[in-house]
């Protein structure tokens, strides 16, 4: 298999000393209490093996998130698993219910794991594209794709790379197919709490009928700033969260216990503090946005995560990828291309994303940097 | 999938309030600066995602390790990729070179999740066994093993749960099988440097003809006792270690930063250091094997890792599974009944594995609550 886009970026912007606006990963600290809790749990000597499934006051702690924030009666004990990362839950998740010739149907741009992971399971990734600038669900576009073989959705909102966050329609719309054909929904909901302006992340779990076929997964990373942790989970009913973890356990085991130690301090802080955890990533990206424009570029409006997805067409831009690859030596600045992230690139030929979630004065060099092009 | 059993009989432990010489773990800190120099990261704010391969300071330290201690010409560069631990390396390497109908060979005790991971692949496991009390490598039934099917041998040498350590002799009977028949050899190695007495572990790698084909498992938790940290590793020529690359990347994408940093510091530690990390666990195991012995048991003896087994018939036992099920209960402790580790229980149906790596009031302890036996 191919070394991801998000390794190739991240080399090549090392390589050429680029700022690096390809990889999702913030470059200030989160929250203090989580590292000093990991700290303390450390000199404790907490630094052996966790339960698989994870420690109990992560897990509850999570419980006690998706109740509060969106009223989910989710189970500390059967209801979550901890995994290594976001990416482990998924895989997992992916692993346990797909079998080689089953089908599984993802909004299209799509993280790339999705179709790596089905295609390692000798699954079909079946893409449904949601088009800029507004990426509405075309619900009959979605009813189109399910076949016999199709098993699962997997949904991601807010959604990496458009910034796009579903309404509550278009999640009905979502529900009502997978309620009519009985699919199971693997919800990637890592950015829930990196949503800006009067936007609203609705878990699509909370929908009638649907927490019963809905694994929903989460990231301490994302979301308290330490994306080197690898601290995700997977929550929902515990027949099919039982499943990921029979999968998960046999591929990393269990996840760095003093690592969840601090993320369970951070999912304990004072809801207001979650609640403004995007104030400083909206700034960013008017900044970001507002710059590419200057340049002349057509940015689409992000409504939440990392990202900002602009087309690069009138630099005189044919492909994106090509001009990605290129970026870090021409300018010093690192991106990614929006086609990888598609089953073909037609139509997004030269779109590009870039991430916002850095501080303001690199965000400015990043921008002057573009403006060599 | 089940539990494993190192969750099933942790968890019961925890339940019973039993002392837990089920799961290895050790419960005594590791060396100073592992801790130290992870907590360093931390406070730095290098909390974000690391190459997917693994931070260079890391690479270059478990490359170094491998010639300093083996002579092994490992490519920092190309032929080390680090995992979410051991757990994390065995598995992706499985994946990655394993296919449905695929079968692959092992020595039979063997740790849980190699067969595990053969049946989520859809290969099969061959199981050769090595028998109490001396743990002899048969090399004609190991020869006799090998089918037109057959793909990889899975060696795990110090051997969990025996203690064996395999010699110079024994590993190049299975260099030969390999050798002749081109097949993989996949080495779990993670108690490398947990060696007692005059024993040497050599790394089969190191025989002639055997690093092209061999992908070996390290552990930072396992060597530097922080078992909860999860950093393992695999290396070997850049072809294989490419391919483990390939399928990690998409299951955990990648582990812990900090604690990366901290394992680092801990190979970099003089090599006088890394040759008496054993010396402790040693006496420990005499402690736990004249305490067994004392209570009538017959004890094989552990010339490695964290691990001795004894048969406990004379305890009037004819089912280990029942008896470490109840043992917690019981007389509070809990042990591993070494018949998961076979694919037939036959022959070892009343051996049980007790960890030795406690402090050694708690082993007193331990030895006093199963005299009630
Ligand atoms: C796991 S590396 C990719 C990080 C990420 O989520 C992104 O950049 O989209
Ligand atoms: C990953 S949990 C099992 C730990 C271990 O290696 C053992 O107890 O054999």
């Amino acid at each position: 298999m191919a070394e991801t886009i998000f390794s190739e970026m991240s080399r090549l912007a090392a390589e050429h000393d680029a700022i690096n606006l390809g990889q999702g990963f913030p470059d200030t600290p989160g929250p203090r209490e989580v590292v000093d809790v990991a700290v303390a749990a450390m000199h404790k000597g907490w630094n052996q093996y966790p339960p698989a499934v994870g420690i109990p006051s992560l897990r509850t702690a999570i419980a006690d998130h998706q109740r509060r924030w969106y009223g989910l009666d989710v189970a500390a004990d059967g209801g979550v698993v901890v995994c290594s990362g976001a990416s482990e839950a998924l895989s997992s998740a992916m692993t346990a219910l797909l079998s080689p010739g089953d089908e599984v149907i993802a909004l299209e741009p799509y993280y790339d794991l999705y179709a790596a992971t089905a295609a390692l399971l000798g699954a079909r990734l079946v893409p449904v594209r949601i088009h800029a600038p507004d990426y509405a669900l075309d619900a009959e576009a979605l009813r189109a794709a399910v076949t016999e073989r199709t098993k699962m959705i997997v949904l991601n909102t807010p959604h990496n790379p458009t910034g796009a966050v579903l309404s509550t329609a278009e999640l009905e719309a979502v529900a009502q197919v997978a309620r009519d054909h009985d699919l199971v929904v693997l919800s990637d909901e890592v950015y829930e709490h990196l949503v800006f302006d009067d936007n609203r992340h609705v878990p699509i779990a909370t929908l009638p009928g649907m927490f019963e076929r809905t694994i929903t997964v989460g990231s301490g990373g994302k979301t308290f700033s330490v994306t080197g942790w690898k601290i995700g989970w997977a929550t929902g009913p515990p027949d099919l969260v039982g499943r990921v973890l029979g999968v998960k356990q046999w591929f990393s085991f269990a996840a760095g216990t003093p690592l969840q130690h601090g993320i369970a301090a951070g999912l304990e802080l004072p809801d207001e503090r979650l609640a403004h955890l995007g104030d400083d990533l909206a700034r960013k990206r008017d900044l970001l946005t507002d710059g590419l424009r200057e340049l002349g570029l057509e940015v689409f409006h992000s409504k939440a995560t990392y990202f900002v997805t602009a087309d690069v067409a009138p630099l005189g831009v044919t492909d994106s990828l090509e001009f990605c690859r290129s970026l870090p030596e021409r300018v010093g600045v690192a991106a990614v291309p929006n086609q990888v992230f598609h089953a073909s690139p037609r139509g997004v030929e030269t779109q590009v994303r870039f991430a916002c979630c850095k501080r303001d004065e690199i965000l400015a060099d990043a921008l002057l940097r573009l403006r060599k092009l």
